[in-house]
């Protein structure tokens, strides 16, 4: 079993990085805090005589050689950066967790056949910079590095000038790696596991997603001299297509999400109709028939909204990947380890997206999830207890040690 | 009559500072550009003699001396400041429009018995700091002045700082000044006058207001994790809020308008239900009791639909005004002004608001109109013709010259 106590140390350590306002972290990609937080598990690795990679999308590899010259590594990642008002747990976990599993072997006196490969994913939360999990899908070969280097904040800054201000980026061509297996330990980040009592998730599937950036062209004009009748009015198709969307959502229960929750008007100004409104409608679900037809029934709808008042709508999906199976192999071998430990189990499908996610598309793959107090995440009351994020380390260490082989 | 060309050029010329993105301006109050607007102003006022006095709440008055030492000033004003995406006439041509009536004066060599004092209000628009007309509320005894000296723009920066900051808090004591008159000619914003082929609006009434900032409060949550029946969706609550203010102003015509321009999700970040959603709904009409009865019904709705979805509902009247009547006397000077010059005419309702409606609680005052492209204004294609500049420019002269007596 790991140590709880040094997990949980690090765990609080590395809270103490990027500190939110209402004690949880705004740590975001490629800021000087996301730079802090690199640095302190830098120098973490440094001290368990791990060896560092990073690839030019700034993720950082950090290697545990394994006995065999041959054998490919067995990969434990998940990310440091967070949202804006994000919590402690939320990808921080996973990483933490893999570094626990080589002290652990370090305690141990173990050493693998394969090496095992600590990983830190760049901008796994897509809050700063769409799509979420931006370095794992340029990685898996989906998404280009020219795209993911020219993704732009709110600022305006981009993600390749932002990498190269903090200082990492690697050497390394990305997605040149291969993986023996990948393994993902992350909180739920939803409400099933606490509400059925159980201590792990063995995550069989992900949820897919499509991002469907709006950008509704109003006539700007004044709020108060502007008769009805003259209005063309984004703000209004904005709140209907938010309605819509809701509609989209209820209709395709169960299994499905839909929501908002980025939102800009122009020049936002009180007394002023908006000349353009721009926000993501967000979409998932695990079935690929229903997320497509999701997708298809609110671009149609959001159009026909806004062709009767007149405003212009464009739409751009910002962020997208395809429901996800995990490997059977690496689930099995998840789920008798928490039966072998004596940690009650249950089969999930993981509803929030992960580097895992497209990391299965280039070697076996799969999760562990542990619960969260009230389901809730991406805010900074996120909570887990000690004892739960052990559990998910322990089943971790279990299957990876026997992925990677003594 | 005025001189067309020398007004034309000076409104060019102010134009040229704070210059928009599209041909409009972006000279919002209390920025550089309104200080060097300020300045330029100046310099012409200096050039034309007129002597400069300036209250705590940085507004310009520019006194041009009558041959009668016990009488009233008669005042002519409006603002030099623009909204972030604003036009180059509103208000602008209202303040130099003033100004050409003293020009003109001095080219005739004429001497009026009051005073006259050509006025530039500061933060008209209400881009920057709600509520709009701060400098004409607080002179008119309605606003107080700790409260404009506290208002915060979208970056937390108050009022009072930045007047400061910008080397513009005058000596005098705000609202102590008394008028024999207030006269203020601005565009109309609307598009009744284009359309009714009319050159001056005569102004007999303006529209009351309210400003209601709505803070709505909902959970924090991840868009992909957290079921649709776990959501406190605040982003959801505001799509129905602005739906419904569209309804409520419909059932409500004609004479009334309500509409949103004002928008801020936070965190606003693609995946996360948002945690606040503030928002101002901006409500007009000249009726007093469909304005307060629009206001009654909104509010009571949007309890109702945040309720029924477990979000927490606040509003703040962050700006109010009452329908106004313009003073009968100056009213029928304006008409009568118009006849005399040989300008089409016809009596409108000013859809925006303007410092003569606060003008009016201490003064008798009015306004004068003329039309703009299109109804359109608060966009930086807002346009006018030279020609309509002029006649109302005349107008202004007119009634000016017989109130302020020879
Ligand atoms: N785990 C997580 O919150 N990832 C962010 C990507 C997503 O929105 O699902
Ligand atoms: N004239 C003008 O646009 N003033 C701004 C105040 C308002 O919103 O009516």
């Amino acid at each position: 079993r790991i140590n709880p106590d040094r997990l949980w140390d690090s765990l609080m350590e590395m809270a103490k990085i990027g500190p939110g306002i209402a004690g949880g972290n705004n740590r975001q990609t490629l800021t000087d805090s996301d730079k802090e937080g690199r640095d302190l598990f830098k120098r973490w690795c440094d001290a368990s005589g791990l060896a560092m990679g990073v690839d030019r999308m700034g993720t950082m590899f950090m290697t545990r050689p394994g006995t065999d010259p041959d054998a490919l590594p067995v990969y434990v990642g998940s990310h440091l950066d967070t949202q804006p008002t994000g919590g402690k747990y939320d990808g921080v976990l996973g990483v933490l967790s893999g570094l626990e599993v080589v002290r652990t072997l370090d305690d141990l006196g173990i050493r693998t056949k394969h090496p095992i490969v600590v990983t830190n994913w760049t901008n796994e939360e897509g809050a700063r910079f769409a799509p979420a999990m931006l370095a794992s899908g340029v990685f898996a070969g989906v998404i280009p590095l020219d795209y993911a280097y020219g993704r732009t904040d709110m600022d305006g800054k981009s993600f390749g000038d932002e990498l190269k201000r903090i200082g990492w980026v690697g050497d390394e061509e990305v997605g040149a790696r291969k993986m023996h297996a990948y393994f993902e330990y992350h909180i739920e980040q939803g409400p099933i596991l606490e509400a059925e009592s159980k201590q792990i998730g063995v995550v069989t599937h992900g949820q897919g997603l499509w991002w469907l950036e709006f950008t509704l062209t109003g006539k700007e004009a004044h709020t108060g001299s502007t008769p009805m009748a003259m209005r063309v009015n984004a703000g209004l198709a904005m709140a209907r297509i938010l309605e819509m969307v809701q509609e989209v959502a209820l209709a395709n229960q169960p299994g499905c999400v839909g929501g908002v929750g980025q939102m800009k008007f122009s020049p936002n100004s009180r007394n002023v109709l908006p000349g353009t409104v721009v926000f993501t409608v967000d979409i998932r679900s695990p079935d690929q028939a229903k997320l497509d037809g999701m997708r298809a029934r609110i671009e149609k709808e959001a159009a026909a909204i806004c062709a009767k008042l007149g405003v212009g709508c464009a739409v751009e999906a910002v962020g997208h990947f395809d429901p996800v199976t995990f490997d059977s192999v690496l689930v099995g071998r998840v789920r008798a380890a928490a039966e072998r430990l004596g940690y009650s189990h249950m089969n999930i499908i993981s509803g929030a997206g992960h580097d895992a996610c497209w990391a299965a598309k280039v070697a076996p793959a799969t999760m562990i999830m542990c619960p969260c107090v009230d389901g809730l995440s991406h805010n900074e009351a996120e909570d887990i207890s000690k004892e739960w994020a052990a559990a998910g380390a322990d089943v971790l260490f279990h299957a990876v040690v026997e992925t990677a082989g003594i």
